[in-house]
């Protein structure tokens, strides 16, 4: 299945249901907005599936996926992880923390998730001087996930795969990481891809609770990247498992799976500007790319095997605020 | 004014309105919910007010802080400080931090708000061997906070004051730290004080946007610290202030000190074990008080100059989950 939320005047929208193929969509009948999805996910299972057969089949008007807001605009819970050791070790050259601490568990964070910003919106900053950056995830959406979950038992959990921009501050971001407590001030609200798909949309695509798609990024209309889901050292599975050790994670918890990297950086580009500045500063000695100035547009969008967007377009400009 | 969220089979429960000797309390009339007031404050303050004054002169029926909710029980942002230098000094010493960075800001992460604890729910660990502490602390909540917003400003905007039990596991804590990220598996649910009040109901115990009360920790019904609030480092507005620095703060956003700490700790006490392990290492050259075991309790309490309650008593009992 396919969803998006639409503007309806309250904060959380109004979910929809998107055809298969993207052009077609109706309000759910199952469920009013998505947090009520993720809460009677079970019992309302069914009935959306034939909603979405129906709307496959012809029904309900034409879908706009720049119009959506975030399928989830507002979540209870933002855990966000690092599960691409190529980013890792690229992040840690650029903000000299080379032989930092590595921990043997997963590195996650909890971040603002009052807001998630919709798939067009413009993204308001304070500087340019904070060295403005995105990133580009993937991310799943749980049902309520009891304390003592283990991965195995996670994946059923994994109720929708989503498509994330984790906006960055890189000035201040290694300021707080070396203070220990995670980031407030260097990461904003980040934004969501349009639709929101079960793992199953994905196909062979969803394997070993990971995305093996590659993730396409533009800046200002040039290709920046193109790295693929797959490699994350851990999967969903493994990060939910991480997170619900010692909390009971809350129906619609969104997990991300920190910025997409690939061994092959070289080939295949990057999924933020930080990481090409460390792959500049090993290859070059020192970084040449800038990071976004207000105006900027970043674009990141996914794409199946037969071409055929999968979670529809982020298209985001920079703006003071 | 005084508030208190009672249970009605909803997750963010029935405010009601509370009076100043906290023996009575009435369903608050002007908003439904503690989300709802904080959302629209300055609509229904006047209104709030007569109801205060109603309570007070004998309205409603008995009210029974033990039977309360979290004043909020969920709240879309929790941001926790770390104000109290005597505190982070001491948990240097007990993580083996010395030396760590200190930034030029407030220390300050983002912390799982999906739930707040009420005061006399048990609260669920996985196991005695994570080393598990309570921390005391005082809280605010706010009203919507602009991007940007100034200290001085931010005074305006702390609509109602807390206290709060910060629960931690100290086996993961430094781990956590050590990665960058903050806290997550360290960090679970926190609680709160039957009763939030409002600035001016602490009278001149409300000095420069700090809580100039000492709070009261008993550990198994023994006495074990009464710290004051006033040794913040940054007072709760410059706390505002500097999370508002990248983002709007969402209405019903709690803002937390840190655990209460003072210079003269060896005089007052402490409000986490750590902190009393750190004196110890210093002082007999290790840690002998171990940590908090199945079964045992901590009581929190602040009494203002005429020796009342303030927030009512936070009453917990550690349980096995």
């Amino acid at each position: 299945m396919k969803f998006a939320t639409l503007p309806d005047g309250t904060k959380d929208g109004r979910l929809w249901i998107v055809s298969r193929d993207m052009t077609r969509a109706q309000p759910a009948i199952g469920a009013h907005t998505m947090q009520e999805l993720m809460e009677r996910w079970d019992e309302v299972e069914i009935q959306l599936e034939m909603e979405y057969e129906a709307v496959n089949n012809g029904l309900g008007g034409g879908f706009e996926p720049a119009a959506a807001l975030a399928p989830l605009p507002r979540a209870w819970q933002w855990l966000d992880g690092s599960a691409f050791d190529s980013h890792g070790a690229l992040m840690e050259k650029v903000f000299g923390l080379e032989g930092a601490f590595k921990p043997d568990f997963p590195f996650m964070y909890q971040g603002l998730s009052d807001r998630f910003y919709g798939p067009t919106q413009d993204v308001r900053f304070p500087t340019e001087d904070d060295l403005i950056d995105f990133e580009g995830e993937f991310g799943i959406i749980t049902d309520a996930v009891a304390l003592g979950t283990t991965a195995t038992e996670a994946r059923t959990h994994i109720r929708l795969v989503v498509q994330i921009n984790d906006w960055s501050l890189r000035r201040i971001a290694p300021l707080e990481m070396k203070a220990g407590f995670g980031w407030v001030r260097a990461k904003p609200a980040c934004a969501m891809a349009p639709v929101a798909v079960t793992p199953d949309e994905l196909g062979p695509a969803w394997r070993d609770g990971r995305v093996d798609l590659a993730l396409n990024i533009w800046w200002n209309d040039v290709k920046f990247g193109a790295a693929n889901g797959y490699a994350m050292s851990a999967g969903f599975d493994e990060l939910i498992a991480h997170a619900a050790y010692s909390r009971d994670l809350v129906p619609g918890t969104v997990i991300g799976s920190g910025t997409v990297s690939n061994e092959n950086y070289r080939e295949v580009g990057s999924s933020c500007i930080a990481e090409r500045r460390g792959i500049e500063m090993i290859d070059d000695g020192d970084a040449k790319t800038g990071f976004m100035r207000f105006g900027d547009r970043v674009k990141m969008e996914v794409f199946d095997a037969a071409g055929d967007s999968v979670f529809g377009a982020i298209d985001q400009k920079v703006v003071k605020a």
